[in-house]
């Protein structure tokens, strides 16, 4: 890239989105095949990639969708799919997450993307972005097909963390109610709580005290509380917002797009079993197309951390281009309708009303 | 039913199989047309049904396939899928649901099928079967959909209890093997115990001292032991005995149900969308039913109640005719393998070497 070049990225006003480019089960051919896709696309997105120089300038060069739309900042450390989050908190300075997260930090970029090490991730961007005030426990909120007519529920969190308990699930709905407004553009989102049965008496003691607290300040931050939901009822039309510790959370989202997948090679094979369903398939490439990008995991990849001062989104480790692309998408949307401003106004400012002693504990802890 | 009917039913040397008519959402109609259609497919079953007799009767008596196969035996109360399981403890001894498992627990039956509450089935069933000596916490086992040779792998528990420490998850692999064994035929099946990572240092400290017990106990019990296992691997090749708590089991169950429902709902719509589309469909018609009962929930329902004196069958709460069909050849298929005796047999023989001190807590826990 010329000076010139540079001084026109600079200078355009243009979404700028800091992207990790090492960190995944693919490399970074994979990342930078996804954002050539999405440069392709949309005409208003710019990058910062972070990583390896002389291989990244190399695989940009052979992108003509990505000229003269990318600055490289070069990283001589990878943070692995194995480091231990704590190890990369401590020794993690040189990688090329640190230095895309860091781009966030200092305004660079509004929104930044990686497919690496989840933990490793999380923790580096708690500690350089820093807790919105009173976020207890930042959540994952990942977007769900579903029967709504926005088609896709939110759920979180999905894997910030194995823990959650009363507060940190009140949080998580405030939290994924403010998503859904300005991810989904619901402007009254309803929200359940991920529970094994819809009846109040059950499920586990923190579930019963958080359904009560949800409950009671649904009127204040504008939402409705559908109650308890199962797992099927994680893609229905009757809630927007799933709210969840991250440990189900994440083995419900990891557990449905396993049968996503599961269901998607058998019907490959129901295609190919018969000459006559070989020609059906052909007769019905486009529908089938259509139905195939509907339930592709890769179509919605990409978690959000919410609770930081500034967004972060998470790919699969295993994003290939389609995967990249979905996350830098989701990445611009909630970038363009500025995003973690809104959130952080709403976490500070939901408050329910202090007349019930429960709402008071429920304040206490935002 | 005449009497001569009567005696000629109890003499043949059939397996018997006790059935709750009236727990589910569906009510006894839809219970009496899956006994029927396993009754048309199996001339080696025979049903002791339980329920309202005035009712079941005149249900029974308009199914030819189940002419002299059927004893009715009364009982004047339900068990309603609100219930309070404890109260049902109480005070169910009228119900269809108590006197379905007095069947087994007298020896009438080896095996008791219900749709109804599955928290009073499980209370009723630890109160009047008993739990296997030294186990603490039964469990329910289900079948999941899988790309294993046998079509399904084991999953438990998928709710009889939200709680599970170490010791449990233990006994959940030694009984899941034991199922893995009998029900599917696997004479050393794969355990693996889910998590959100599968690296070792993830997940709660339940799951890590699980993870030790569990791989201690491998060689002895004849199993091997895959370590962690994440949600997208539950229906894999890669393991065969999915170990997890009753609440994230659960969860996960219900979320891949609901998953497989939307994708075949998203299927038949992307049929619809086009004359071609609907040609195509007709083409494919054979392998898309193929399809479709591979994948249709109903048709691998049932959950075994695990770490009793007896075994009980938990069909779904909304089971039509296939899903408890489904349910009863599953019942059908253990009580010719004799799998309570062998499940017994396991769990009281499934010794760990005490050298360890590890596995003599296993031990003592069994």
């Amino acid at each position: 890239m010329t000076e010139e070049q540079r001084e026109q990225l600079r200078a355009a006003p243009r979404t700028v989105i800091s992207v990790d480019a090492m960190g995944g089960d693919r490399g970074p051919s994979a990342v930078v095949s996804g954002l050539a896709r999405s440069a392709a696309k949309n005409p208003d997105i710019r990058f910062i990639l972070h990583g390896n120089a002389a291989v990244l300038e190399k695989l940009v060069g052979k992108r003509r969708a990505l000229e003269g739309r990318v600055e490289i900042r070069h990283a001589d450390e990878v943070v692995t799919m194995e480091a231990k989050p704590s190890h990369v908190m401590r020794h993690g300075q040189g990688t090329s997450m640190w230095s895309a997260i860091d781009s966030v930090r200092k305004g660079e970029a509004p929104v930044c993307v990686s497919c690496g090490n989840t933990g490793a991730l999380m923790l580096l961007s708690i500690v350089r972005l820093r807790k919105l005030p009173g976020v207890n426990r930042p959540a994952i909120a990942c977007l769900w097909p579903s029967r709504s007519p926005q088609g896709f529920n939110v759920m979180l969190d999905v894997g910030a963390d194995v823990r959650a308990d009363e507060h940190d699930l009140l949080q998580y709905a405030l939290m994924g109610t403010s998503y859904a407004r300005n991810g989904l553009g619901l402007e009254r989102p309803r929200v359940g709580l991920l529970n094994v049965g819809t009846e109040e008496n059950k499920g586990r003691a923190e579930l019963k005290a958080a359904h009560d607290m949800i409950e009671t300040c649904a009127a204040q931050a504008n939402y409705d509380f559908v109650g308890f939901v199962e797992g099927g009822d994680i893609p229905s039309d009757k809630v927007d917002v799933i709210v969840t510790d991250g440990f189900t959370g994440n083995v419900a989202l990891k557990t449905g797009e396993g049968t996503a997948r599961l269901i998607g090679d058998f019907m490959r094979e129901a295609f190919k079993a018969t000459p006559l369903s070989r020609v059906a398939a052909l007769l019905a490439y486009t529908s089938l197309r259509r139905l195939k990008k509907r339930i592709d995991p890769r179509r919605v990849n990409g978690g959000v951390f919410l609770g930081l001062n500034g967004t972060v989104v998470k790919s699969h480790g295993s994003s290939d281009a389609t995967g990249v692309s979905a996350a830098v998408k989701l990445a611009f949307e909630l970038a363009q309708s500025g995003f973690s401003e809104r959130l952080a106004q709403r976490v500070a400012t939901a408050a329910c009303t202090e007349d019930d002693p429960k709402t008071a504990i429920a304040r206490s802890a935002q």
